[in-house]
């Protein structure tokens, strides 16, 4: 992986070198701190160890029963559903991969009857195995297979800790079970059991995965300038803290869009606490060209724009032209159309003093994309001492869950009354 | 419609009651600007008029010709893509929309494989006929088609200006033409022959699509308080002034996720600028709960949640269960959990003191999300007045449109030139 901070510096809110070099003391200090978290199995911290820890042949094992299927079903949320989705969706299969990661009843309706549910593996994926939406959803799948004939024992298996209902359904049921690692959040499983098992029934090469998160891993150092996740994470932390409150990762790829996603789930939820974090932006270019960089251009300076690109891909010939003035574009590729506009946005925010980052896989393979996502990992969490926040924790999510569970009935909880004695002032 | 603006008071960065009244003053003399831009037709302020001058039956009649189609292609990128787009991923349709809004080559492949290119109908979008995704994009297709044997030109329109390439294109071939409205930038164009002709191929009610457009327009008054439009941008703006420099956009529903997209563009493009603006942030409730929410609630004070949702649906009901501590969902069903979790969310930032804004509309169809998208457009262009900015203007994404020509070899232009220069600092 190839990171440039070439265009961090000297902007507006704005490093210099000798800034970053003064950092890079902070940093050898906070990875001694991630170091010794590893060595321990820390919470969170272990997540760092997971090219190592990760069994790809149990994956493989336990799901090597469903034979032929021409989809895969992941029912979970969040952290139990990006890290596969952000694979799923950046690699071609045959096997279509499909998430129910919401609880809305028309799209669930849809995507259900979207389905061939006689030729569907279902993984269910929740730590706890009371997540309500994906117990939710799970309910409904197992009641739309058993309404199609389908025997869903035959077709489900689940992911899950070592007690709950999930482990109690897989046992029942003689279900494969996974389990989610200990000492691991959700938003830092894509290179588990959460995040692989998607992937091994879509044929993606998991020990390639691996490897590239093994690389990253293996970069990790007391020095920014080391390792391109330790980079990444120093120079957005300085640049937050300098005014660049906001993140926007900006794919030149399709097929990162889900990566964007799932960096914005890993960013907020770690960082965003005490009053500090900075906030993710999902784009996309080039189209959000045409949408998001009036804004980040000639707005508030208070953008880090985070521009990712792979270096190869398959190309497509843009055909020759007589139409007015494109003569320019005629003998070019879409590609090349791509690259000229990715660095041309790149120059332009320099231009108008807006830092910008420049990250670059070799292409999108497992390999690369098994590096790009420890390395975020990475960055995070040396973000996350930088900050002397507590990285692995989403307390502030507790609050609407308990609310949530009051309104349907599931207990008493002050929360739900707070709900019920919201003030209004409507307009309509 | 129906926006709440209740706990957007009493907030961190809020507001009272008697600030907005104040506000409300200058709301007045907004007004008066915009029906005078109205009454005038000028540049930007016309777009508030297309209820009135959108000519429903002749975008009807130039689709006509196109029999039973399989799908509908729209080639356009930012405003040419995603008003059509909003529309064609909210409402239920036998007719596929598919869009090419970027150029990035394996994906423009991956979507053309997909496509039955005999049985589909391409709508080309470019008010100037030279933009450079839209017409390579157009190039490719074309090519395609033909390489499939299919005549191109039995199955293309296009949606344009009164010159330029597209507009000779369509003369030369006898495509069907439809005019770009004068007075529209492309982001305001969603309820014009822009935006609804890929929905006359669809089948959706244009003419209910124009009605709540004009219900929405009738609203508009010298008071935010008889006007949901005026009251989301009044307040939007207030905030932002406040401190709140994002607007996280949060639909609970899935057929509005490319509503928030839109109002993305709308939003950032017509409002960044001259060191103003506020971030739009795209999320979807309720599986951003699981992501975003932590940061918005603990994260830094500087954002508006907007909560978007529909009062009515098709429900799916949650089957009964003895699974361990989740009897409380049996029997309830998909939607109720849905919006459990829609006001467990509203007041769990309104406990932690974070503004948002509640957005209801009966149900999503043709006659609400017209007038949604015009409510939007008339919150974005009183805003831009209370800001005193330039809303119709995109002037920052000039810069890089130069870079990318003169790197494509389309002329000599300085901006390539500091592409060239780039300075770098590598980690890897």
């Amino acid at each position: 992986m190839y990171v440039d901070l070439g265009n961090a510096l000297g902007t507006r809110p704005g490093l210099d070198r000798d800034t970053l070099d003064r950092l890079d003391e902070r940093v050898a200090d906070a990875h001694g701190t991630i170091a010794a978290g590893r060595e321990a199995e820390e919470h969170g911290y272990a997540a760092l160890n997971l090219p190592e820890t990760t069994d790809a042949d149990a994956i493989r094992s336990a799901v090597s029963r469903f034979e032929n299927p021409a989809a895969v079903l992941t029912v979970g949320i969040g952290g139990s559903a990006l890290g596969a989705a952000t694979v799923a969706n950046a690699l071609d299969s045959e096997v279509d991969a499909y998430f129910l990661d919401n609880v809305d009843p028309e799209w669930v309706t849809r995507k259900l009857d979207a389905l061939p549910l006689d030729r569907t593996v279902v993984n269910v994926v929740s730590r706890s195995g009371t997540t309500a939406e994906t117990l939710s959803n799970f309910l409904v799948v197992r009641d739309a297979m058993e309404s199609a004939g389908v025997d869903w024992t035959d077709r489900t298996f689940v992911t899950t800790g070592e007690e709950g209902n999930l482990r109690e359904l897989a046992n029942k049921h003689d279900l494969p079970a996974l389990d989610v690692p200990d000492g691991v959040p959700g938003r830092f499983s894509a290179l588990s059991t959460v995040g692989l098992a998607c992937a091994a029934i879509q044929g993606h090469d998991l020990d390639a995965l691996l490897q590239g998160g093994a690389d990253a891993m293996d970069s990790l150092s007391g020095s920014l300038y080391d390792s391109p996740g330790y980079a990444y994470g120093a120079v957005s932390y300085a640049l937050a803290r300098r005014g660049a409150g906001v993140n926007a990762m900006m794919p030149y790829a399709e097929s990162l869009e889900t990566f964007a996603e799932w960096f914005a789930q890993l960013w907020a939820e770690s960082l965003g606490k005490d009053g500090v974090g900075q906030t993710p932006a999902r784009a996309l270019g080039a189209t959000d060209q045409h949408s998001q960089l009036q804004l980040y251009r000639a707005g508030p300076n208070d953008k880090l724009v985070t521009l990712v690109r792979p270096r190869e891909y398959e190309d497509r010939a843009i055909p020759e032209t007589d139409l007015d003035g494109l003569s320019y574009l005629g003998g070019k590729s879409l590609g090349e159309l791509l690259d000229a506009e990715f660095e041309a946005t790149e120059a332009s925010l320099k231009a108008a003093a807006v830092p910008n980052v420049r990250i670059e896989l070799e292409r999108v393979d497992e390999r690369n994309l098994g590096e790009l996502l420890y390395a975020m990992e990475a960055a995070t969490v040396l973000y996350g001492e930088l900050d002397n926040v507590s990285t692995f924790t989403q307390p502030a999510v507790e609050w609407g869950k308990k609310a949530a569970r009051g309104l349907l009935g599931g207990g008493d909880f002050e929360e739900a009354d707070a709900v019920q004695d919201k003030e209004t002032l409507v307009v309509e």
